[in-house]
């Protein structure tokens, strides 16, 4: 018996999966094609189009932050894959809203950074370029060497090179540990970094939503919140995602000040996948608590099509910019 | 082998369960029965005797919310069983203690609003009529299409008929998703919806617990706290139950402000249910931290009798109304 | 098959069973033994020497405390077990840092106070004396009569016998509960309860962590945080363990006035055992959130040498004292 059946047998009963989507056949429609990417056994999922180029005044685009995935500058050494990372420490303005520009610090021009990503087993080398006027590091989530945990400063006109094996499998991170780190994480140096385990998950509409606040009066709490850097941008943008098919969220919290954040998916339930730490989720429901730095993969799949919210429980963190809609295309549409 | 079998056998050993009452004979009495309700399976739960009729001068009555379930006005349609609640938004004033009256939105009258429950598969109509004064919104957890996730604000003097199939199994909630939903919440208008899983989970005394905070001076904190409505109200009124007999409490946390509630119980521990969506609890504990809107269910006996507490471990939440005590009454008594 | 295979199969492929060293062979290192305890058929468990006899001029010696498990006085009683412990509540001053001292109530002059440790069925019998010059009582989290529950308050001067049998398993703790209770917590009136399952846990290093924060201006809000009682302790006084040898750290968040404290492990992973109330941990990541009296057993082994944080990743609660290094040694230096 499979483990992911083992698992069912032990918890749930078969209706229940069929709503899940998680036995063969059911959950992920294997027909028309309209995908803005092809990635081997992802061809067969669907991603509808999104509805207008939707790069922000800000230079921000959290539509196009949600599905990029960045695997790096591939090469095989000695037999194995590696993966290139080239990032660069930057300082930039952006503008929340109306009423708020905010001086960030970043990779790359973005808040979030890059969303790297590999295979368990692959070696990872993050050239990483400070030119962001303070000394900053890279500190991953994950395993690796002492030397390679970026606790040291990385002083403004260096070069640092991490280097390690990705492992273990599972939804990690990575964020500037210099002091105050709540100071350096609050200014936007953080990511998220997917390590998928050898046998890759089943397809899946795959996204990345981190959750984050801004202080932007040095009040060390947040007046803004956003889910991928730019508040209420969902909520303008909806995301449109495909009636019955499979959407893997994996969600990070990376709020500083606030002591928790949650995480509420309207008019349905998803599957909580711990960190990325299993090759099946272990339980179900529709509100979940993440401290910072918190991360799970969210599984789940609209049959009902329109518009449904998500967004933290906590209304004030929601109504303040960290809140917004899917929309869920018809596949008959 | 049952799932539920499975799943002691893999994470407990046999004594343990003996201790859980999760054996065949083990934890629920079959002997006298006093029980105040009959209903169905349950008629073998000992329900003692409530020391007196103990309505509060405010009008409202937690010892009655606590085992109050609405299951509506119940037809059969087209050979399936719909279920109909009528719900009247209104606002009134309450006499938190002596002194502190607070003006609610509340749903007939009570804070927390009806315990609405169905059976899974049921069809649910909830007819909704608004006379607090102000917009206001039913929104359910649960499944249901985009037009009825209650996020419209329906004015007041209106009706929303809310309709929608009672899916999935679990514990879940409604309340109002008017903006700021912190007030809105935060002023009474929640409640909790039960949707039994089609095989009804075993007899127990089964009981409805909701955390909330009341923010009497618009401070945007809270200075009282409350189980069910009333400050203190169980530590004056101790809820009487039945030694070595299963309870199952129902437990929402609804406190708006702060970022999470812990729920523990005294000199005992509590199995965990996350959601109500499994058939059998996951795992053991005796305090749980849970997010705005997160609500479990939580099994436990007592084999001891006496008063027990129970509260939030942030203790000053718990002294600031969030406290009470279990009576447990002997068998032999 | 045993329970604990049946959880790996069930969950996790052995790739990841031989990382976590939970297969036999893997893990613990069997060779030469430089042990400060030697107990049982914990024997073969490799404890590096503590760098120096680090007693801080407050008195307190949290490197002592990590690793210190009081057994108590054991008698044999009508053919049990009887484990007593005589514990004295006490005021006295401990200096937190240069600029801090701090006035704590505390048992046997230790904050935390010790950590009592039986196996379940054993008898416990604490014989608390209270000096400290205000009314303060035990209150034990696990099972007991009414009237052992600790929370009317013993009287300064008086004496109170706590007896009841322990159970069940698990990782618990004791506190006062007199009102206002977030004081006498925070004041230093707490310490962990360890009830060892029938068939001990596999060897490993067993070490306590107990987090807890320091409100030196009486604002209701933490100054200092620490871990073991000393602010900053174990950043000036790195932990170390053997490399490739299994950890277990028993957690316990004793944090008043924040609502939660997480717990990060930098650069590894650790399985989670939720209150110690299984025989094998459930899932893993590496950052937990605990609300206040919530404790885990945390399993982990270091494969890479060097030295490795651990904190809250609430980082000004880190960086206010509440953080700290393990020093993984190699097997062969």
């Amino acid at each position: 018996m499979s483990n992911q059946k083992r698992l069912e047998k032990s918890i749930l009963n078969r209706r229940q999966l069929l709503q899940w989507g998680l036995i063969a056949g059911a959950g992920v429609a294997a027909s028309s094609i309209a995908a803005t990417r092809l990635l081997g056994k992802r061809s067969s999922v669907i991603i509808p189009p999104v509805p207008s180029a939707s790069t922000d005044r800000s230079g921000m685009n959290p539509m196009s932050i949600l599905r990029d995935f960045d695997y790096g500058t591939v090469t095989q050494e000695n037999g194995r894959t590696v993966r290139e990372f080239r990032v660069e420490a930057q300082t930039s303005t952006i503008k929340l809203d109306n009423a708020h520009s905010f001086i960030t610090w970043n990779l790359n021009g973005r808040v979030p950074g890059p969303t790297f990503r590999a295979t368990e087993g692959d070696r990872i080398r993050v050239v990483f370029y400070n030119r962001a006027g303070h000394s900053h590091s890279l500190h991953f989530h994950g395993e690796h060497p002492a030397d390679m945990d970026g606790i040291k400063p990385v002083k403004n006109g260096s070069v640092m090179i991490y280097e390690f094996d990705a492992k273990p499998f599972g939804v990690h991170l990575y964020h500037c540990h210099v002091a105050p780190v709540t100071r350096h994480i609050g200014k936007g140096l953080y990511g998220m970094f997917i390590i998928d385990p050898p046998q890759p998950r089943p397809p899946a509409d795959e996204m990345v939503l981190i959750m984050a606040g801004y202080d932007v009066n040095d009040d060390q709490k947040n007046e803004l919140y956003a889910f991928n850097g730019l508040p209420h941008y969902y909520m303008k943008n909806p995301i449109p995602i495909q009636q019955d098919q499979l959407v893997r969220l994996y969600v990070l919290n990376m709020i500083e000040f606030d002591p928790v954040a949650t995480f509420h998916l309207h008019a349905n339930m998803f599957r909580v996948n711990q960190t990325g730490r299993s090759l099946t989720p272990s339980y179900e429901t529709d509100v979940i608590t993440m401290g910072t730095a918190e991360r799970h993969i969210l599984e789940f799949s609209y049959h009902n099509t329109g518009k449904f919210m998500f967004h933290p429980h906590q209304d004030n963190i929601a109504e303040a910019g960290c809140m917004g809609f899917f929309d869920v295309i018809g596949s008959k549409a």
